[in-house]
């Protein structure tokens, strides 16, 4: 085409998208306070990441001895950028109902900074729930070789560590950011723990891809799930009606769940030493010490059984 | 060992392998045209996130007034960007079965800038079929607190995005591009939907991690499904022979699908506001209205029910 | 708060989290040999996969003919790194027995030495293999266009590239890293599986995301396995007693497991040819030839089906 | 040495450093407000070149046309970095003087906003000038093949277009930026000229490298100066006492000055169309249309002239 | 300001802006062939300097043996790159006079890949004489501790390296990119050489900062400069009526110039083995064996000589 | 040409330049110890900027109370990396007369962090000179708005921090370090100060491009100096036969010398307070209290003087 007509044709893209923008039932430009940067809340995870399993994660050695330098480092440094990011949600969730000038008050800063301090006072207590996490991997998982190599590279201690960290920000309110840092663990391990989920100690997740546990889930201590578990809601198309409500089931101390299992419902309670088989879908509650399967499969024998590899279309079976 | 030694180990190291480049049934080294980057076209993807929308994934604030500069800008740069990876890819294409003279004819480059230009036209009304996603969402799930963070951060969301666009690459007959954004959407979300399947408004994939959604699917308005939800075809080594048929299931207007449930077959079909639950294998088609579910899950009590944790081994229970 | 209260409160921080290092069941700072690099061990396989299928992942065009000089420098910078890496995962083994001092001695350099050169004079038959694991998925996805779509863009063979040199440096008896690849490949696709796995020729993962492919399981040739499926073990609580133990199943060859099935244990077998059905939870051995499904499902009608969309809270059945 | 003494050595060390950082004329913490970012400010830099030049430093092509659409989102872009950058350099001056509370003022802000416009209103004008520059280096140098290469690649344009925008942000008082973009140029060309000095149009400084210009220099139309150039102030040990005084001198219109001269003080005048020699030591006034040398050299005859090479040490003789 | 005055605001500078790219005498945008890109040039010098100083400047250890891999990987390499940055460099050359569709023309790449090939030959060429650069640096700096040392840091000798290669591109007659290879080290090193002038063996050149050797420069062999020496033309206006004549000076073999020095005009010769003093201005030729020197400077007491440090202002001398 | 001809034309070039690697007078490959690693060495020299002036190169803020963290964490990196560099350092310099297996024995290791540790207490003296180095520049130039100005952005400061340092290690008897901190400092400055120079306190170099001070150069306290000044040695083409003895001048306290000086040989004493004009070229001591400048230059009426501009050849003129 000629440059004229390109001229033309870029004007017409132009006004077409930018018209869009201003429909009534399009999304709109985003205008209010900046987002907290996904970038740099993935940077603080790492500096907790350092903070929680000291020498893991950093290059340095030999500093057990003086790992009070780059602990009072690290801590500033989450601390700072913990803060500013803290102000942005803070901010963005003000401007619902207030005018933009509250956005950058003193009263956001300091309440940005003493939710960051008391954040930080928690991490000891994390920390001990971690080292039961990893115990029960070491404990529950054949194939560990070591708990380093748990530590350094299991998906199921990722997601746990971010989940223990973003539940302590959830319970001191701060919006979005832990919504940021599960999303963030989700993306790496496939992992999709609410950040208000509420996890008891010794808790494994083996493999993990696909769990999901929803946001008013109670699980005890010493619980072991599988890859693909869900413990979710049942559907609503209603919305923002039930918020708040317990809509997840609640698990009690050393519940076993399978593979692929789906245990649905906020009544839904999982009692003691229950062990869920695989594929299990539990809308109702089970008793302590119970296990559940799904019925047995039947075998569908076709002809003689052949040996033979046929490699043609095999979908003609019905089930 | 010795310097000599181990230059006779390389050389023969690189012998062996250079010799299996030659083989008749391994892969060969690939020698046409180039390939369509895979880095750019992920930058693409990330430029039209933010003509999707505006503000949410720029840095500048305060633009919604004077948009037209940044969109105009974004525009040529996708324009530019994007024409160029299409010539890469129809190159490749017709590479199969032309001179490779071929590759940089001018029509092929007039081709991409046409392709680029309707694609671009489509944009509002990707945008319009987005915003009832986005509403879907909000009614969907109690846990979302503003259309802000589904937004931002909704994989669900990120995927649809992806296979919006992506869809409409496909329908322009462009190769490989769209199976690129797709599997990069796969690989951040878990999701993976063939940018050939054909999908209504209102659509809702919660959580999300291994979804499925083949090339022939069709879904009505209003549908919503689970992670691990798969909508697929029957196995088949035959492969080529099937292709273009349509394999994959259709859901009605209004289906709910909880997670874990496969359905297959291109002739099977869900009928309007059917529910499908967790886990179900469905490969014949369902009424309108009716709800689906596994066989009650049997409760298999041993002995006493304890309330006592027992971290023995429990796999001596028989299904 | 004054500058003052601030250092003080930092300084609390500090101590509180340091005195956490030091408590008996919290995990220790790591302070032994450096870990093997994940950054380094990332980068080897991309090398890796330049070498596998020359042509695809590289920039360089027309080299076929003089494909030498990329090869050898290949193999020169991949023994480099991948030694270094090996004597890094050495060492963390070693030094949980003997002593800091052993860490770097000649020794250790010339066993990880021999074992890169072994690990590389294996590359060949890697080749064989995959290519006729892209030859099983050209034949069983009618989808794809061409065998370069697959090798450039399919999950299924990231993974099995990545987990077909990770099992090589697995029998080589290489510590931590092949874990380390495995759980790259499971970030980037979903797909687990353990390096320890024995896996036949033709081996089909179609869209693959939630796979979990135990330790000691076993798989013919002509295999064909869907998203969410797993192969794995009952699960334990002992842990590290069954360490080495087949807690995993064997597939024969031509088996193929729909999407979500879950088989489990070390002496349950699947014979030739078997077909398992989605969602299907095995723990017993099932004959050759076989097709196992679940349960029909129950179709539960519910007063009149109705075609209308209602999209009302949804949760009131039982199942 | 053991840990334990390692542990006391590094004690040591900082609790000497830290110290010195309490010591009285040592040099203290920094500890007011953040300072204006270097590298943003580099940035921003980059981006008026584009915005200078047109096409030159940009990659899309073809654009000349529809150029509007990257001017509007360069001019938003420059305008957000700028005007932030302005606030920290606004704050920093005023914290000398006022209470730290002062630095985020709505006030600063709206100071800040204003240069930024009144700035950018500048850059029609600023081109204005480098057209002319460019002009004066084509026809200055007879190795130049064209204009492209001159501003594509000529250090003395480099200089001067980072000299045009400097200059206009320190008539518009912006304290330290002008300071850190004139370093930047100077880092990269070796040509340091202070954003203060008065330079007319069709200036040409040639390969540049040692140039020196100082503040209160005022240079007229058609002037030419080569690499090693002074332009500089009589020294004085007095410092802050001669602030705001006119310390270097005045080029009148066509002057040319050779490379390596020295031209020095506040009342020196060079007169138009005079030509300075190499290397000479000017502190006084030149009349309009002079030629000034250094006296000529004399030639050392030593023995017969040698065409034999000698590669013995040199050194022997006396001036 | 309201955000309505900032839409005005932001309007009318691009309106005023974009107006100032069409008018007569200003820069227009730069709309022909993309021009060559500067980074990927740089790219090319550092696969040079591997290429020229084996083993000094990539990673790879114990690599002597078994070189021919790096060797030819390099040259695959600098091949590719250099021969798409000449075909630009060539288009945007013939631009000026010839059709737009003569830029990607069959015979350009084929002309660029010949001078490739040709440029390529001349490498072990210009490794013969930089061999004899390193070994000048080495018997005249007793600073040097060995030429591993002269190789990796000194100043002169990337200077040098970077000018003999560009002075085959210029012997070629490539455009643009010798001059971009040339201010690349100019802007390094402070050195600036013109690919154009021609050098001989043993040159050395210490310290280096501020040196200018012009296009038309003729050096023999063991000459020797240090830092601020010019070798340049007279001045003129007339700029492009003079090009290709000689109008830089002649060095004969062994003379050293020290410091400062100023040698200017083609038909300037120093004779064989002459040494010119620091700041020397010539401008005519100085026959072989000769020492040329400034005229002694004059002392100037001034009352009685003080051994006190007086720090106050001292510009009250006459010079 | 033909894809054949192309491999053969490769392989020429291959066999060429890997012949020209093994000819007797050329540059063999490096094929040692490793080389220290430049971007490392870099990265050390901005941790020591960050030690020296806190707060100005780094990002926190309001850190100057519990400024021990951030300090200790700085040491300990700075120990880890410089050490390590050391023993690279080292080896390569033991390589050249010892067997290949010293290389990594632990007395160097033990060697190496001994000079880490010793270099590291000189840190708070280093900072006392600075101090006073900072002040000279305040009380010489008149444009410094602030001392923060002069440690954020003054060139001198720069290359007087990178000296200061740089000489410690040399005195400290670090091989080839010292060297490429200083070259650094010279790309980013153009003052190249040899490490192994004497400098004394209340040292300042303004502007400082093309400042070449030798290594065994002698400065006391008080001293100024301006761009272009050499203080160096007289030409040697034996090399090394002078390594060690003075070579360069000595500058009393209180010496001010003018750009582009050049201030030669190691017998050269210029007294206190002596001030040297610009471009003198100084072979022979010079008096305390002296002021030496180049010898009056002339003055060359030619016909009128003319205030016309006239841009015509200039280079008529006989010095």
């Amino acid at each position: 085409m000629t440059e004229k007509s390109r001229k033309e044709l870029i004007n017409q893209l132009v006004t077409n998208i930018v018209a869009s923008y201003k429909k009534e039932l399009y999304i709109k430009p985003h205008d209010l306070c900046p987002l907290p940067n996904r970038d740099v809340i993935i940077e603080i995870s790492k500096m907790l990441r350092q903070l929680l399993f000291p020498g893991y994660f950093s290059k340095q050695t030999g500093m057990s001895e003086i790992i009070e330098y780059h602990t009072g480092e690290l801590i500033l440094g989450i601390q700072d950028k913990l803060s500013e990011q803290i102000v942005f949600a803070l901010c963005l969730e003000a401007n619902k109902s207030q005018a933009e000038a509250t956005c950058r008050r003193v009263t956001i800063k300091k309440q940005a900074d003493d939710i960051t301090y008391e954040f930080l006072s928690r991490i000891p207590r994390v920390r001990e729930y971690l080292a039961t996490d990893v115990q029960a991997a070491f404990d529950g998982d054949p194939a560990a070789t070591s708990k380093d190599e748990i530590i350094f590279s299991y998906p199921g201690i990722f997601a746990m560590s971010i989940y223990r960290v973003a539940h302590e920000l959830y319970l001191l309110k701060v919006p979005l950011i832990p919504r940021i840092l599960s999303e963030y663990a989700h993306n790496i391990t496939g992992i999709d723990i609410h950040s208000g989920a509420t996890i008891g100690k010794y808790f494994f997740i083996d493999h993990g891809t696909g769990v999901v546990i929803g946001e008013t889930t109670m699980i005890g201590d010493y619980a072991k799930i599988y890859q693909g578990v869900t413990l979710g809601a049942l559907s609503t198309r209603g919305g923002q009606a039930l918020r708040g409500f317990k809509r997840h089931p609640t698990l009690e101390d050393g519940v076993t769940v399978y593979s692929g299992a789906s245990i649905l419902g906020g009544e839904t309670v999982i009692g003691a030493d229950a062990v869920i088989g695989s594929n299990a879908f539990i809308t109702k509650s089970v008793p302590s010490g119970t296990k559940v399967s799904i019925k047995n499969p039947e075998l569908i024998f076709k002809g003689n059984s052949s040996t033979e590899y046929n490699p043609e279309y095999i979908a003609d079976w019905v089930i």
